[in-house]
């Protein structure tokens, strides 16, 4: 991932576009991102969405990735260790039983 | 990234959770883990949240990370490769200038 | 409509909350609020969700118009009008055929 | 607020849309729309997003509420009854006392 962080900035830079990143419009960027990623799902399926709109998948997922990684970025976090982090804290909240879990119980 | 996506597959499927998982309730659950990475700053500027907030701020965030990365290995996307290839995009659309670019125009 | 903004006001200014009422934090406040509308949603379908939580329905769905209301009547909004000026709009948009429409066509 | 979802009602009857109308996809539209009004404040402060954009805000408060109203109505919901319900719980979380309260205590 530092990789992709790093062309991520690398464009924001050659634009001098971290005059307008804050966290705060960035975390907002975030959830217009991801509405755009469920608008695909609209009125529809799983099998249809994806059937219809691939390439716009791929796009609207890349965009949520990018908003969040600048974000994580400029509040100097490690993505790999927070997921390892959260990872960690719901295997304490879901422990690991015989049978299946209900992911709400 | 291909490490965390491991880490994250190995968890739900150490739980059976993969039977919940379409796309449609993935990029859902995007969404809600995007609103409250997006709560932290309610009512607050960026500094406030950062201030108030900053293990909570991780666990947001990684959690909009771990539903987009499952989501994104589910329809078998390459997430190094859909970053750079949105990048590409945005780069046709904001090409580079010698004055500061407004992000709206 | 208006009754119900009467009380919302009259709630708020017993309060002393108007303070915190800037636009942009309401908008951000109607999206937090239809998300937790839409996390009922999570894992199920319709039918199970409303089964499960009719209560937390009535609530989410009253907490997203409490903010629109807020936010519709800080901006010196009529909503009766808005609602019809956009139905106008989605008339011209969506004209009455006399096969089946396809929302997304 | 009838006569508005009266008019609503009447708009999808008209072109048959509610075979399309479950519960989930309307909850998920109401999100969908609510990240539409939240764009208007991208990057801007809330004066910046109301002199810049007064139609679009006007059009986006009108989409959250058509959604919100249709879900209401398919749920069989009173809403000036859900808003003052909502009011009342309100009302015990946050009891008015003499000094200014911050809404997040």
């Amino acid at each position: 991932m530092k990789n992709s962080i790093e062309k991520i900035n690398q464009f924001r830079d050659e634009r001098n576009w971290r005059q307008f990143h804050n966290a705060k419009d960035l975390a907002l960027s975030v959830s217009l991102e991801a509405a755009e990623l469920l608008e695909i799902f609209q009125w529809r399926s799983s099998e249809e969405a994806i059937a219809a709109e691939p390439e716009h998948l791929k796009e609207e997922i890349a965009d949520v990735l990018i908003y969040t990684l600048m974000l994580a970025d400029d509040l100097q976090m490690d993505v790999s260790e927070i997921i390892d982090e959260k990872l960690a804290k719901n295997a304490i909240k879901y422990p690991i039983v015989d049978t299946i879990d209900d992911q709400n119980s």
